[in-house]
C-alpha cells in the first residue's frame, strides 16, 4: 500500500502549471493535484465526469451558460460531455477526481495535453 | 448540474459523527464528507478501494500492521478487501471517495451502518 500523500507537499513539488500529478487510485479512477493559473482550453471529456475540489486559492470554470466560481473548500462536478474551460486569475491549487487515463485537454487535445504522471 | 458545494458548510450541517453525506457523483463513485470522532468498527470493503482526504483535524486508520496517521491535507487509499478501523481522538473532518452504494461499515454491518444520504 502506498503511504499517505501530503497534497501540499506534492503541489509544492510540481514545477509547471496545468500539469496534473496522480496522487491516488480508487478503482478505475485517479485522484490528481494540479497548480493552475491563467486560462486553459475549452474542452470536454466524453467518457467521464470530472470533480474539482479547490485546495487553495480561487478558480472559475467557464460553461456555455456562464462561469462558476470556486473558492478553497468548494467542490464541483462537470458531467461528462459538458464543454468547460478552467481558469484562475492567480495561482490556484486543486484536487481532481476522474476516470484513470483522462487527458487534461479532453477531446480538444493539442499542445497543452499533459502526460499521465504519478506524483 | 448541481451548484458548487462548500465542504465546510456541509460538514457544519451534519449533526451526527460517522454519518457521511454525499456531495458529488463521478461516474459510479461518490464523494462524501463526514465528521468523525472516537473509534469506528473494524471492517473492509470487498468491492471498492476507499480514499480518505483529511479536510480538518487529524485521524488514524488502524491496519493489521499498525496505524497510519493522517493530518489535514493528507490523502490515503485503503485498497479493497483490506481490514481497517478509522479513529480520531478529537473531531476530524474528512472527504471520502469510493464506489457509490458502499456502506460505511463495509462487510461488518451492524448498528453503526449509516443510511446513504445526499447533503
Amino acid at each position: 500500500m502506498r503511504p499517505p500523500v501530503s497534497l501540499a507537499e506534492t503541489l509544492d513539488s510540481i514545477p509547471e502549471t496545468w500539469s496534473p500529478r496522480i496522487v491516488g487510485q480508487v478503482n478505475d479512477a485517479h485522484l490528481k493535484v494540479a497548480r493552475i493559473e491563467g486560462e486553459f482550453v475549452w474542452h470536454s471529456h466524453p467518457d467521464t465526469d470530472e470533480a474539482f475540489d479547490v485546495v487553495e486559492g480561487e478558480m472559475a470554470i467557464d460553461l456555455e451558460d456562464g462561469p462558476v466560481t470556486l473558492r478553497a473548500g468548494d467542490l464541483y462536478v462537470v458531467p461528462r460531455g459538458v464543454e468547460h474551460r478552467p481558469r484562475a486569475e492567480r495561482e490556484c491549487r486543486i484536487l481532481l477526481f476522474e476516470r484513470a487515463g483522462t487527458p487534461n485537454t479532453g477531446d480538444a487535445g493539442g499542445a497543452r495535453t499533459a502526460p499521465e504522471r504519478w506524483a
